[in-house]
């Protein structure tokens, strides 16, 4: 799903033209909508993935692209802490090799799909002169403690991560990661979420929508942050790797002080978590490095137009 | 959403590979698909349409295009007889004039969701350096009698257009016609709809799935299919013409006779219809013109891989 791009305004353009609307209590802006029928709530996401921009044909493995376009939907199912349940696949195929690469596609897709018992319940296949395009969109269930949003974070809240940061892409782990379904709802169960996202477009960035609807600011302890193996260089450069580099989809989430603690002294099973910092009154992204505190400037990916 | 395609069993292999799953009563191989959830049954069809394929930029204004991205999922929750509720529109805009793509594709889609009540509750949008797609995911409500399947004509069922068919291409009707949501929904309170499918790939393509899937012949009357006033030339021509061209988004539904008569006798206000032929228990399509009954090749659109 979409997220706010401080460039531009279509995002709030359809918002505003949209209205509010009391079948979408959570809609544009957040990781997965949530749409209201008369027989209950159902989750909904969807993305877009594009030759050249999300992967490179050719260099990317075909498995490896079907499985991504797949595990970013379900990393937006997880950041609501849902139950992902059937996803539809819609695909442009290039007129050459179509169906080969349809073929390798699925072979990445469907065992994804089978360890988190997702159905593939349709799709569009299509074949045209362009180059690949693989939309997902992923049906699921709020658990029974609702969706956690993105606004709910509160002063002194403390910020937690479920894995190490930067990386991802020249190891192909933005391909290759584990969407965070199953330690979402774990984390459900043990503590009171007040707000979680995934992280696709690089902490700063996903950090700072947390903060702007919340309503809070967020200090993050650079030494505290868990910098992935595969980030090379050294000091400074590593952090901002980790802030900015983008495609991790670990989650980040706050949670009281008093539930930080009970997560550090005993952690759900088969979770990881680092804690990294703290909300605060005073709005604004800021990093602590030993005694210095910087803003930290909102750097992760943006979609660029002419 | 995807029909099965002769050439290419993609659509059988994953269906096949996906195996029956009781989420998805309905599935691929039908206009939507029907995903049960804890909390009731949700209709969702899913779209894409592609710059050279489905409209051409600088030929087809943004608007139609924006409209027929979104009317097109309105035809297929129709054909299921359910009712819509909420779109996701993904964008692959190209990188020049983007933004102005976007809102020309928003002005006309706009307008449409608001006349069908439906919400537009998220969506994807990003900029590449491809040509522009446009995917969208609907999702709707079964009414209270249930959604209607492709696969329940019986012999000596009538058969019914809900308006005149050919040369939606040339004259823009493939992105100005209205998707027949309200007509489905009147007709389903009149009568018991046996079979219904939107006509998308072309009658004989379609009528052809409603007759796989049902087991039945059909045997279409030349002198009674409604022909556009859209298509030129004369006789043959023309019944060729109405049976193939495809993208009339018209409704195509099997009644029992008792029920076809009751509809020729009192149709629903504002509901046009027109008795284009009979079911049968012989198997296949057929034409009878006049004393000659001539078999129907399946003749719509496909897409085609090299």
């Amino acid at each position: 799903m979409q997220r706010p791009n401080p460039e531009w305004d279509l995002i709030a353009d359809i918002q505003r033209r949209a209205g509010a609307d009391p079948r979408v209590p959570l809609g544009i802006g957040d990781d997965a909508a949530l749409v209201r029928h008369s027989s209950g709530d159902i989750l909904v996401t969807t993305d877009m993935l594009m030759d050249g921009v999300d992967f490179l044909i050719g260099q990317t493995p075909l498995e490896l692209i079907g499985r991504k376009s797949l595990a970013v939907n379900l990393s937006d199912i997880a950041a609501m802490a849902g139950r992902p349940t059937a996803a539809f696949i819609s695909l442009a195929l290039p007129r050459k090799n179509g169906r080969e690469i349809a073929d390798g596609l699925y072979a990445g897709l469907m065992p994804l799909a089978k360890e988190f018992d997702v159905a593939i319940a349709g799709g569009d296949t299509n074949a045209w002169d362009g180059p690949l395009v693989v939309n997902v969109s992923l049906l699921g269930e709020p658990s029974e403690h609702g969706p956690v949003r993105r606004d709910g974070a509160r002063p002194r809240d403390w910020v937690f991560v479920t894995g190490p940061l930067g990386g991802s892409l020249p190891s192909l782990r933005h391909c290759t990661f584990t969407p965070r379904v199953r330690e979402a709802l774990a984390l459900q169960v043990a503590v009171n979420l007040h707000a979680m996202i995934d992280l696709s477009d690089g902490l700063a960035s996903d950090l700072g929508h947390i903060a702007t609807a919340s309503r809070v600011g967020i200090v993050i302890d650079a030494r505290r942050l868990p910098i992935h193996k595969d980030v090379a260089g050294d000091g400074a450069t590593r952090v901002q790797h980790a802030l900015s580099d983008g495609e991790d989809f670990e989650l980040v989430f706050c949670v009281s002080a008093a539930d930080g603690q009970r997560l550090i002294d005993q952690p759900p099973p088969g979770v990881t978590l680092f804690c990294i910092g703290e909300c605060t009154a005073e709005l604004g992204l800021h990093l602590r490095d030993q005694d210095r505190i910087t803003p930290i400037a909102p750097s992760g990916w943006q979609h660029q137009f002419q």
